[in-house]
């Protein structure tokens, strides 16, 4: 499969490398080691030790410089070997990502270096803006194919009946719209007087009716941000009061898939208890529903191309549509480029 | 693998869709999905949505129509779409296979529905006869592929090695007959004056010889029923007391299969305690001696070809080869069948 | 994978068929049956029965004869079928191995019959001339390329970073000797005055410095002897107080195999609360450390070609690249040999 590398993507949480933590995962089908160097700053290497191929991962890292746990070589986090117990160092070295913290969460470049502008970082803002104790974070390792994971996410009409509990049940038939600006594409959905989503009763409580809002907005490759609301129906709407969430989609393989997720709210900011409502409503819609379901889409389809299977176009499917074509189209002019400046595919 | 397509295959037990049940299974590598229409007929059709390739079992059945668990489309039993919450329904629609139910089973036809004709069914009118206390029926995945599961039934020989603590100890030197009568083919043994299996010591106490036949019918492509029937030795047989038995094998994938089995009595048909001693005495022949032998031979045959690997030929063999022959000479002609009339094999 | 034949591999240990138990293995990816015959010599045979493929294994042995648990076919431990319940023997038969009794271990020829001289298996007199009490033996199955585990322990320096609590400490910069002598080749480490390993503890306390001396022999294609001794720095060495270890990695299958060793020492050879410690010593640091370790560059290697992957090469390593280099050669000749003998490759 050929992935569009010159892009962030989300390899883990910022607090992933806290106390001196280091952690080996597989992206874009490459092992990759994070570790933080002594400033503190976040690197990434090629989690292959050069010498007998074992992963650094598994030797120790002290004061930003790893170990391998085989047979001693030690490299920084620009991959370089700054220690051979049994020689010279020469030109003993891994490859190395840029790697950047921000939005309390870990950006890897798997792409050309020099191109690597973290002013491409999708601008994430409202995580950092909310409390910490108003954030719910999490990391669902999920064995399906990205584009299924962010196919699931631009057709929001999904949660009236995967969620139905919990999300659903004011998508299908709401008003729908699809924007593109600049090389985000943005869906959003709006219900008028509907009965609104479990997820919504603290806000608006039955049997009163609700208008709600709910847009979507992907940013390439893997990148969505929701911000959804809701309020009695007929009131003014508040977009202070939405509710802001990332779903942010790594390929780890083919057939399988980082997804990272981080909810937000305007409101009741110190509650904990409502945090721990919340995740548990997210982890049992994420875990217990889409999870089964993307990874059963993906043993149906299994190593087959996706157009070649023919799916049925919906209008829902218009957003996702236009994120598959947007991404195809960037991985083509990839190839193009590096055709170009290398004279190889 | 290239199977037999326009035979009838056991899909299941009628009883798995009582009460409203849906059933998700592969046949012949293609999930299917069954469930009853309002009428209570049967109904099977491909589990995999054309949306997004959910599966349709995932979803829920009410009133004979499926709707899909991911986006609510929903299909009738005969794989039309009746429901698009979003959008026309067109010509939406998945594939159907015609099944039916007869001797409390699910028969379904996986070739051209055109030629499904319910009279090819093979007649197992014995497990009607029999009351439901004397019926013990099950079904066990094997991970093995058909063909050898059809051998271990068309050479019962094996019982005296594989099972002697309960069928055998007979088989080898009796007397063997292999014939043939239309499309089926039958194998029957008989021992005189025999020591009869431990399964007849009811009806044969020790220290008293047993006359012993046993004759196995083969219906293609994986449908047998044995007769077995002993006697004190030398006294007049009685065939209304054989005790009849479905050995029916479907193909799950060219290396799993589904084992159905319904064993029947005409006598002490009301004795629950004796019907439980026969399950369990069938149950530790098939899932402790001959599914785990039959996993391991498909363990050593692998991908190759059976034929390739010069299996040695034996007397006992002669029925089990002349499945595999009359299989492949259907096989054969049905793909000959198919050039002609589509122009493509 | 071409593996070397015209040698002897490690099958197992000789206790392993006491007792009448008898024994399949999978070997250079050929699966082995091996029983002992009626004089109680060790059989080598091919575990499928060449009638339906059942592995012999799964059948019983008594009195040097294997029954196949599934048709009854018999056969002796030259191959050769006895007993056929179902027809003539003619020229049934199954492949069979030469195979040794030495050394308290069982050795395998998987090549050419004719050359199997027993002479040719490695001398491990050290281990007949051990008491019992001081012999530790395991067979430790593992999950990596027998060359793997071989560069593993032709390059002692990984202990100092595998085993830091146990055997490592003294290799990094002593003096090493790479020799070879006949076919085999020798590693010779040399530490002087330096901190012992806490292995050697018993031998030298902490603060006192030792003078340890390590040396590992290794036999075409997988077996290596070490003989490890320390002394109080600057004292005598007695190379009769070695302790010597046999390490086998005999290939099951491209990217696993089978590890037996044998750790014996000529010193408190009665001690059996010492076998005890060092068993668990040699465990922590084999299943603990090893394994993990070798199962995880299998897995960063996968199906490529070791050499492929442009192995970083250090001085540490030339033991272990000899050893490559020498399997290289004479695996080339002989599929040179073959091609000339036999006309193909």
């Amino acid at each position: 499969m050929r992935y569009l590398r010159n892009v962030w993507y989300q390899a883990g949480w910022s607090s992933e490398l806290d106390d001196g933590r280091h952690l080996g995962r597989t992206i874009l089908g490459t092992n990759i080691l994070m570790f933080r160097d002594e400033e503190g700053a976040p690197r990434a290497i090629v989690d292959r030790c050069p010498h007998r191929f074992a992963p650094l991962s598994a030797g120790k890292v002290e004061k930003g410089i790893v170990t391998c746990g085989y047979h001693g070589l030690a490299f920084d986090g620009s991959g370089r070997c700054v220690h051979n117990p049994h020689g010279r160092i020469g030109a003993i070295s891994v490859g190395s990502f840029p790697i950047e913290d921000r939005h309390q969460a870990l950006w890897i470049w798997m792409g050309d270096s020099q191109a690597a502008d973290p002013g491409l970082i999708p601008d994430l803002g409202f995580i950092d803006a909310t409390p910490e104790t108003a954030r719910i974070t999490g990391h669902l390792p999920t064995g399906a194919n990205y584009q299924l994971v962010v196919d699931n996410i631009m057709d929001l009409s999904h949660a009236d009946y995967l969620h139905p509990t919990t999300l659903g049940g004011m998508f299908t038939g709401a008003s729908t719209r699809v924007d593109t600006r600049g090389d985000r594409i943005i869906v959003e959905y709006q219900a008028s007087a509907c009965d609104p989503a479990p997820a919504f009763h603290s806000v608006v409580p039955p049997p009163l009716k609700a208008d709600v809002r709910v847009e979507v907005q992907w940013f390439p490759a893997g990148v969505m941000v929701l911000a959804a609301g809701a309020n009695p129906a007929g009131e003014k709407r508040d977009p202070g009061q939405d509710s802001l969430t990332l779903h942010s989609i790594t390929p780890e393989s083919d057939a399988s898939s980082h997804y990272f997720y981080c909810s937000t709210r305007p409101f009741m900011t110190d509650d904990l208890a409502l945090s721990a409502t919340i995740k548990a409503t997210l982890e049992k819609a994420f875990v217990a529903e889409d999870k089964p379901m993307l990874e059963k889409q993906q043993a149906q389809i299994g190593v087959a191309d996706f157009w070649s299977l023919k799916p049925l176009l919906l209008p829902i499917d218009t957003g996702a549509v236009q994120v598959r074509r947007a991404l195809e189209k960037r991985i083509e002019a990839e190839k193009r480029a590096t055709v170009e400046t290398s004279g190889r595919p």
